[in-house]
């Protein structure tokens, strides 16, 4: 097929748009794929639909060779099946909700767990059925609380979401392969780059979940790795705990005037001055107050003890405490709670333990699992302008449990042995997860196994966000002039250029296009007449096919110059071998 | 490509589903096409997605064809551009609304008119960048009061709808004609017989519209035609008027008791008893009253003075009165206006005229056309059991206008000139539509012309119901036993079942869909080896594929029975000759 440019619904755009804030965002409006509609929502031009339909055949492709089939759900879904999981009050604001004309509620859907559980439960009721899988390419809506950079985070996106059905465990894991190994063809084929990293499987009930993250210094998360073959993300990284040391001999704890040593680093400071020995942060337990926003509602206080050297972060504590939400308690929260004062607050007091039995004091105190018996600790003392050193955890205090919410850092011992991992960051481009029985019980999805016995099924969920790899394809090809897209990917195998006066190089350019539409290649010809040289290359560069041909200086002896978008490579030959070298690839 | 049986997901039912109206709905679910996930909302099973696929690629290629480029806007729109056209009013009901969780006004578009108008403002400014035609093809909302039908009406749909951008009447007209002609071919191509009948372009501020239907008896809309072929749906038909008759030697109004007759066969059955000569419902002088409500709310009575034999016509007065709602009064309605008395109503008392200046009476009087001057009529005479004869329109009373809302009878004469109508049913298929510059003038799209001078576009507007069209599809290609698609939209191009026992079947059966996949064909295989020939082949008859191979009792000596599902024929051939007949049309 052959696009000319004239005909082509496209104005390439010279200035960035007010609101773009990442370089894909910022080119595909300029290069005319996308146009904004509302925050986080977008229109498609045929540029950007043709980019969009070629990773979506690619990832069609690889769904049909493991094995899913295709469905299509709607984006408009009843409460119930939501409200069933729980998950019509989880998802929270991100949920946009509407209602009907007689009042029914109804959801545009984040995804189809629960619609999926329901329709093999319609259908399917043998082991003989399973295993199956079962995946839809489909427009998905989240309310996000700031839609940004572009297609990066949308709240109208295209995603690849698919689902498994097993009624083993080995089963399970089966699926769950195949599908992991479809990942890794598909962005093989899409050229992206990818590490493997564990992931939470935490509130889904799960038991496995990984993700794929295309490392780059830009990413939004943070995962560790180690020359050892461990990888994670933050949220999924579990702390070695040292083994616990003995009490014996271990001095009493000593209290001490700190007067206004409210941060960790004064207070190191002046334990330093007044008291033997030098310290480090690492020595100091800190003692964090957050503040929990349950499902139904209830606010509660939890105070997390960890050592003085390391701060809490925030999506190892939103991980941790999900579903409940997390932040950090304000001055109204502590007013309530007399018994924490602010910047001296720790789990003991001259007058005995205070925190660390919840049913005594009303807050959950939860320690860093670094905090083992026996370690000692200089920490606030309960009372204004006192801290005290010596505390020993298991002795003088006691916790409600461990909580893995302390930041990860280089160097910090990977769980499996493998040795300090580093910390690095990357984009968030597939997730595999087994979801195990949650919602097959939720829903009750059972069949009859080999016995005659009805069994809960098990499922696993995997998704890619189609719009979103667009997006991120477009953020690592581009340069300073435009976009550069993989071939595998571009909206056009090649981009032919006819410039210059008189009509031997558009005579030329039409009979390469001739010959490269009969050998079956995509084409994108600039046939405008009136548009300068400048006008074609600047526009070709930003609209970015990878393979440029350009029919200009020699075309009256028959020669025309290969472009090689990405190196800027070029080459002067005869139109014939131009043919023979862009179809031959 | 071969999808064996045994690993689709798919499972027929042998019970209708319960809220199954028609034949379409009852066997897309029967047979694992579809799936009802609400009211007027369904998930798409493989066989369905497959049939959808094909039915998208047919419309997508014609599209194409006629220099219509594809795009794809976003479901979710924000409330601004509709609340400048006015439709996030005039939509009512029909329009899902919600907000975001800032509070702002969202909508799940139920066509993009303004979408696109601004989209080419945005990036076109000349006349040299028209004509311009856009079409997406994109799931769309309507909220309606009675989703049935399964997808003939449902509240998430598929829709084909294009735009067209011109600078001039005459350029409208040319892409308004490359559609039609698109949409002659695509429904030649999807095996639709077809009706184009003039439609309705009233509300829209258009100049033309036409509607092709689907000529059936279920059909549920009304249409008419003409031997000297003209057709028009009711909505469209405007009456032929006669010529005015002149008052002289007309007799007064005579007032003649009428104890009673609140309808029109008693008021002609009295009227014959006591007055000379034979009088039928013609005429009498019907006076409907009707209730409006009006986009702000506002409630305006309105009455309707038409001859007796005619009704009003429900959706001629929808479209008559439109934007308003337009109901029957209620008793409440004529509570409020002691003018009316119901059963007696008329334009004149023996005190003078009545009706027909809503400046003094603060009701609206609208006449049929057929009511001309000079014509004479026996009806109310605003008194309770009376009547009056020989009022004569124009000389006796007046009104406030005309209004087309009369029912439409086989025999009334076609406006063109072209003979006596007949009535006739169908389904609406699709819809060309010239909208003018109302959605242009609206949102300020204007381009420079030749002369540098800035003019209004004009658009128009193309809609195919691509799940509808589906549905239709069905609903004509079935029988008893089930589906039976054209080949141009069959999800399997061959249908392969192997029975028996044995292997000797399943052998043949297995290079015959090897052999008519190396042709590239799409073959369904029932592979299954415990199902029975008798669940296989009702399997077969409910699936519907027009196209049956059965490798069977002959299978021994190479021998495979071709099935025509349409006919029934059925014959035994080679293996060899199978393929061939298969694999050359």
């Amino acid at each position: 097929m052959v696009t000319r440019l004239s005909h082509l619904f496209v104005r390439t755009l010279r200035e960035d748009p007010a609101e773009a804030e990442v370089a894909s965002h910022r080119l595909l409006v300029r290069a005319g794929y996308i146009r904004r509609q509302a925050a986080g929502v977008f229109a498609w031009l045929p540029l950007g639909l043709r980019v969009k339909a070629r990773i979506e055949r690619i990832i069609r492709e690889e769904m049909t060779a493991a094995g899913a089939q295709e469905v299509h759900f709607p984006a408009l879904m009843p409460r119930e099946p939501y409200e069933a999981t729980g998950r019509w009050d989880e998802y929270g604001d991100l949920l946009f909700r509407l209602q009907d004309r007689k009042g029914g509620d109804y959801l545009l859907a984040p995804t189809h767990e629960e619609a999926f559980t329901l329709l093999v439960k319609d259908l399917y009721n043998s082991y003989k059925d399973l295993p199956l899988t079962l995946f839809q390419i489909q427009d998905k809506y989240r309310d996000e609380a700031r839609p940004r950079a572009g297609l990066l985070r949308g709240r109208e996106f295209t995603m690849k979401d698919a689902y498994s059905f097993d009624h083993t465990d080995e089963g399970l894991d089966r699926s769950y392969t195949a599908q992991r190994d479809a990942y890794e063809r598909i962005f093989r084929r899409l050229g992206l780059e990818y590490v493997i990293v564990q992931a939470d499987a935490g509130a889904m009930g799960g038991s496995r979940s990984e993700e794929f993250l295309h490392p780059t210094p830009v990413g939004e998360d943070t995962f560790v790795r180690t020359e050892g073959g461990y990888a994670a993300n933050v949220e999924a990284f579990t702390t070695t705990a040292p083994e616990p040391i003995p009490f014996d001999g271990l001095p009493d704890p000593v209290v001490f005037d700190s007067p206004g040593t409210t941060t960790i680093q004064t207070l190191v400071d002046h334990a330093n001055e007044v008291l033997d020995g030098e310290r480090t942060a690492a020595d100091t337990l800190k003692n964090v107050v957050l503040a929990l926003t349950h499902l139904d509602g209830t606010r509660e206080i939890v105070v997390v003890g960890l050592p003085g050297d390391r701060d809490v972060d925030a999506k190892r504590a939103e991980v941790a405490f999900a579903p409940a939400e997390v932040e950090p308690a304000t001055e109204e929260d502590l007013a309530r709670h007399p018994l924490l004062v602010r910047g001296f607050i720790g789990p003991w007091s001259p007058q005995g333990p205070m925190l660390g039995e919840e049913s005594a004091t009303g807050i959950r105190y939860l320690l860093d699992p670094r905090v083992v018996d026996g370690t000692s600790w200089i920490t606030g003392a309960n009372e204004l302008d006192k801290h005290v050193h010596g505390l020993v955890a298991g002795r003088d205090f006691a916790s409600d449990g461990f909580v893995e919410v302390a930041s990860v850092r280089d160097g910090d011992p990977a769980p499996d042995g493998s040795g300090p991992v580093a910390l690095a960051r990357g984009m968030e481009i597939g997730h595999v997860f087994q979801l195990g029985r949650k919602y097959a019980e939720a829903l009750g999805l059972k069949v009859l196994d080999e016995n005659g016995k009805l069994v809960t099924v098990t499922m696993g969920s995997y998704g890619i966000g189609v719009t979103r790899i667009l997006a991120i394809i477009a953020e690592l090809s581009h340069d300073d002039r435009g976009l550069i897209w993989p071939e595998t990917v571009s909206p056009f195998d090649v981009h032919v250029v006819a410039t210059g006066k008189g009509d031997d190089a558009y005579r030329l350019a039409e009979q390469l296009v001739a010959d490269l539409e009969a050998a079956r290649l995509d084409v994108l010809y600039d046939d405008r007449p009136k548009a300068s040289p400048g006008v074609k290359f600047g526009d070709a560069e930003l609209i970015g096919v990878p393979r440029l041909v350009v029919a200009g200086r020699g075309a009256a002896d028959g020669q025309v110059e290969l472009w090689d978008r990405r190196t800027g490579d070029r080459e002067v030959v005869s139109l014939a071998d131009a043919v023979t070298r862009l179809t031959s690839r």
